[in-house]
């Protein structure tokens, strides 16, 4: 036999072990008057927490349809002004007490967040609400919710969870807000009788109606008798009406009563504490993050024909929606062997637009595009000059970079690299060029071992590149690498050095594939602070598969790794408003950036040094495969930040 | 670097690239005249399949959430007379078309299968719809759905699945019957506008109706000018509120528009035909499975107090609820050290319900109590003898069994078992007394080793056991050695070997915990067959997590593997419905048991040797390690049973 185990210690446990009597061994105490949970459950008469469990979730947590309850208690959030600080509430039903397919229906709902001396945070403007939606069976889309209140279907068996976030504006006053989360259960729409039990039930009331105003709309001139008559007929008809099954629910005379006040002993009230204080984090993000979005995708889905005013205005609607994550974006098309044509505004440079785009505090580092965007009369070549010039004059100029090809493998590619930088430079010496990279040239190796190649792309490049933008992949868990490629940069000539993720690396390293940890997501963005990257590029938040209908089913590209590629999705997938639906990535992107702030505060206080011993201290982040799975040490940073910071 | 793989290997595919412009390698084709799919999607004039795909898939698909579509082909069933057959169809969107949080609704449909001849199968009947619930993330529970039109809500980016069964009676003429299956999508009610938009705007309704009433109440003998002053006033009242927003699907004067007619052509139909042969499945089963039930569950659960009227009520509805899966349940308890307390009929044996209980023909083998199931004034040795003198003078006597201990482990627990089994030959020395084990007693070891020990039991315990049950965990892939477990059993003194499985065997092997394969759940039946035990047991079918309210949620027990003793779910979880819900496990059991029909069938034709190699031709079960992933195999074992077996 080649069974292992000891059969004595597998057998099932059973009603009569180890508890006596009927003792599974489950203990549900919380059940105490039961006598309301036999036959059909009256969600009005029950307390809420008779019916479901309701906790409180980290926003590095991703709480799936399994996520087993924990118990309630208070949130306490750190905050500084300009920032965004988000947390879940999770749902999840003990019984079910609809009569439908769903176990039940909650009402949530959120007040506003209040200090004492009056100041708000108002629900629906400051504090927003969403449903975190599984994609792939993981939670990743959040799908925005009616505010202040809304009604949640739960699922038997199933834990849904509600993304709070909480922006700070940069002028609000510090102090300490508080507000409430209050889940209700209660009945469904239907159940609650604002609806007719069907069409023909509605269709019978309209004419019955109908007759009844036919009777009495024709009286003029009529004897009095008649006129009597048919005021009697009318009258008898309306009576039938109102007190049809229809409109049973108001026979009290009272009318509808407000259910509010007696609902309030029911629900459940999640306590909200948020702790604002005066940091006001930088509008201009320190790190520069670039993200791609596809032109493409964006013309084949919503259908939008590249030029027209449709195709500025989707354009336009992804670029102000995305700027609330303390992103860059840059649209993007991708031509033959990854060459590029990246482009922050639409319009060329001389039009208001694209000085609206590139002048917004918020962005960080715009792409200018090499040749035109649309087609216009001009050669490319002018094209270029004339943008050149035009954006060499303005303020923003110092945002300016051009992303010419993406990660060029052979001689072939490097060397149109260097022509458009040349053609780039001749104009505008001090422009950017930027290029990504994970490789030397394979056709005429820079040295013995790729590695080494890798490391001689800048001297192989230079002057034709100043953004060295690398693969965060090529240095897998050997952090000591980080120096030797900051040795071959020369920020005396305003070299930098970036980094980026796509494909690679994967687990365990911080990346933003779907289905890894949440502190993996927001990982990314420390491990470009520890090694003391200057920038960030991400190739596409938008690279689903093709479709042609904005509603589509999303689905990732083949051959991706899920999420890849993919940080917001179309909000028409999830509802009729055409606003994109933000990843729990996305949300862990913007925290991380959030987090370089706190730890560029601390550094600029206390030195780099000190900055780099938080991160150990706390045990948040120490290398690549070596940062915390729990939120803890996140909030432990950010407190002594706080604490050793504050005035 | 510690990196592996080529990176040029792993780029990401992007737009550019192996296709052309944009083409992102996902052909889209059957999207064609997409103008109906821009902006707000209106089901009603765009054909289903532009929003929807829809599949079919075998009985023995696990079909998730995450399933992927495949192309729809006509479904094409056989089925024996008294037999179930079923067939699963999945639906997943390919867009969203919905305002709501759902991708949007599907209406469905089934037909009556109807032959040639006028025979037929009736929907609600003999066919029957139940939509595939996950459980724990894993597809388990079917819960029924209204027949013969259901609407069914779909999410956007998941696949549901809905389970059709044809249960076709043992006089059902054979031939083939055919029938439609159809999906439709449309729209929701609420956008069928048969509801008011809510509750405010009902009661403004009603509130103007009684004003209107209060208006032309009472006009008895007043002044004509005043009566048709107030007669002007209702018009005006009576208008406005016919003319509001509520009523607005009815202003075409022609009262709702029945829209089955249109949506004839724009919904998908997929074939379903079913050759019923002239086998006729026995009516009792060959091979009694024998399924506990435990009394404790249902009592707390259902909060019926042992042996009051709801009691006896609640055990009843079970009783006859599982009769249709050709099992035969028994009721449990258990007591101290595994002793247990099993009965099928909670009635003393002289009551008429146990008559009716036992003779029913679909039962193949009944529990008789050692005690007292609801005390009574008898001692328990008297009540014994009593019962056993009543149920030895019935017909039904062959089907009665002892189950007195679930495997003993020493010899206080051996001897406890010989005791009471004395007791039980002394009033009935043809009584059959079975025994659940796995190895021998640990305090007086019988053989060298534990299998020796275990291959002993049934010389240790005889005469005092009949029935041998043994766990195929001990087997585990060594079929060999069932010949020495058979060679132990004296069937001349009417000894039988039976099987159980419970906690183990564990995957690969053939067992009903969540998450195997669907043929893996078949094959315990199959396994049971090949090894060629005249019996089967299984522990539990309710076991869930102590609860008292009946809708609570399901847990499974901690330490059991998910879905280890659990078979059904109470209906209360899923609807308001008190029916049970079966799982896709149970559903399982039930076609393997038919399969052993048919196997039972060939061999009483063409031998057990021809039986046995049917099994290995098809690759249907070769071993408990080795047996098909795949459908097919069991379809050509069925078929290639009918084609030898028919007339």
């Amino acid at each position: 036999m080649n069974n292992s185990g000891s059969p004595q210690e597998t057998v099932p446990p059973v009603e009569g072990v180890a508890g006596g009597g009927t003792a599974y061994g489950w203990d549900d105490g919380s059940l105490q008057d039961q006598s309301l949970l036999r036959g059909v459950i009256d969600p009005s008469r029950v307390p809420s927490f008779e019916l479901v469990h309701v906790w409180c979730m980290p926003s590095t947590a991703n709480v799936g349809p399994q996520e087993t309850p924990r118990p309630l208690e208070p949130v306490s959030l750190l905050a500084g002004r300009n920032e965004r600080e988000s947390i879940q509430i999770a749902i999840r039903p003990k019984v079910s007490w609809s009569g439908s397919s769903n176990a039940g229906v909650v009402q949530i709902q959120c007040t506003d967040l209040c200090s004492t001396s009056g100041d708000r945070l108002v629900i629906g403007q400051s504090v927003t609400l969403r449903r975190v939606v599984p994609i792939l069976g993981v939670p990743d889309a959040l799908v925005p919710i009616d505010m202040p209140v809304s009604q949640i279907n739960l699922l038997p068996g199933e834990t849904t969870a509600i993304w709070v976030s909480i922006d700070v504006p940069s002028t609000q006053p510090p102090g300490q807000y508080d507000g409430e989360f209050i889940v209700t259960a209660t009945k469904t729409d239907a159940e609650c009788a604002a609806q007719f039990h069907d069409k023909s039930e509605k269709y019978q009331v309209y004419r019955e109606l109908r007759n009844c105003l036919d009777v009495i709309e024709q009286i003029d001139g009529k004897p009095v008798e008649e006129v009597v008559e048919r005021a009697k007929s009318a009258t008898t008809t309306l009576r039938r009406v109102l007190l049809s099954p229809s409109f049973s629910d108001f026979f009290s005379e009272n009318g509808p009563l407000d259910m509010m006040d007696e609902d309030a002993n029911l629900c459940i009230r999640v306590k909200l504490s948020l702790t604002v204080w005066d940091f006001v984090l930088p509008t201009t993000p320190s790190l520069p993050a670039v993200i791609g979005i596809s032109d493409t995708v964006i013309e084949d889905r919503f259908g939008v024909e590249h030029g027209t005013a449709e195709w500025y205005d989707a354009l336009e609607l992804h670029f102000k929606w995305l700027l609330q994550y303390k992103i860059s974006p840059y649209f993007c098309k991708w031509g033959n062997s990854m060459r590029v044509l990246t482009y922050t505004s639409p319009w060329p440079a001389d039009h208001p637009k694209s000085d609206e785009f590139f002048s917004d505090p918020r962005l960080a580092a715009y792409a200018v595009p090499y040749s035109p965007v649309v087609p216009c009369g001009d050669l490319a070549k002018d094209y270029l000059q004339k943008e050149v010039e035009i954006l060499r004059s303005k303020g923003h100029w110092k945002k300016a970079y051009f992303y010419l090809w993406d990660e060029p493998l052979n001689m072939q590619q490097y060397d149109a690299i260097r022509r458009q930088a040349s053609d780039i430079h001749a104009y505008a010496p001090d422009a950017r060029v930027l290029t990504t990279y994970y490789s030397g040239p394979s056709d005429a190796p820079l040295a013995p071992n790729n590695f080494e190649a890798f490391l001689k792309v800048p001297g192989f490049l230079r002057p034709h590149t100043q953004i060295y933008c690398t693969s965060e992949w090529v240095i897998g868990n050997r952090e000591d690498l980080v120096k030797d490629i900051i040795a071959e940069i020369k920020p005396e000539n305003n070299e930098e050095w970036w980094t980026y993720v796509c494909m690679g690396p994967s687990d365990p390293h911080p990346n933003w594939h779907l289905g890894m940890r949440g502190t993996q997501h927001r990982a990314v963005m420390w491990r470009v602070w520890k090694e003391g990257g200057t920038g960030f590029l991400y190739w596409g938040a938008n690279c689903y598969e093709k479709a042609t209908v904005a509603s589509a089913e999303i689905k990732f590209r083949r051959g991706l790794p899920p999420g890849d590629g993919v940080l917001f999705y179309p909000g028409e997938v999830f509802s009729s408003s055409r606003e994109p639906v933000a990843s729990l990535r996305l949300e862990r992107l913007l925290s991380g950036l959030q987090d370089i702030e706190y730890l560029k505060l601390y550094s600029s206080r206390y030195g780099r040094d000190e900055g780099l011993a938080i991160l150990e201290k706390t045990g948040m982040y120490l290398g690549p495969e070596r940062y915390t799975m729990d939120h803890n040490p996140i909030d432990m940073m950010r407190g002594e930040i706080f604490r050793t910071c504050r005035p």
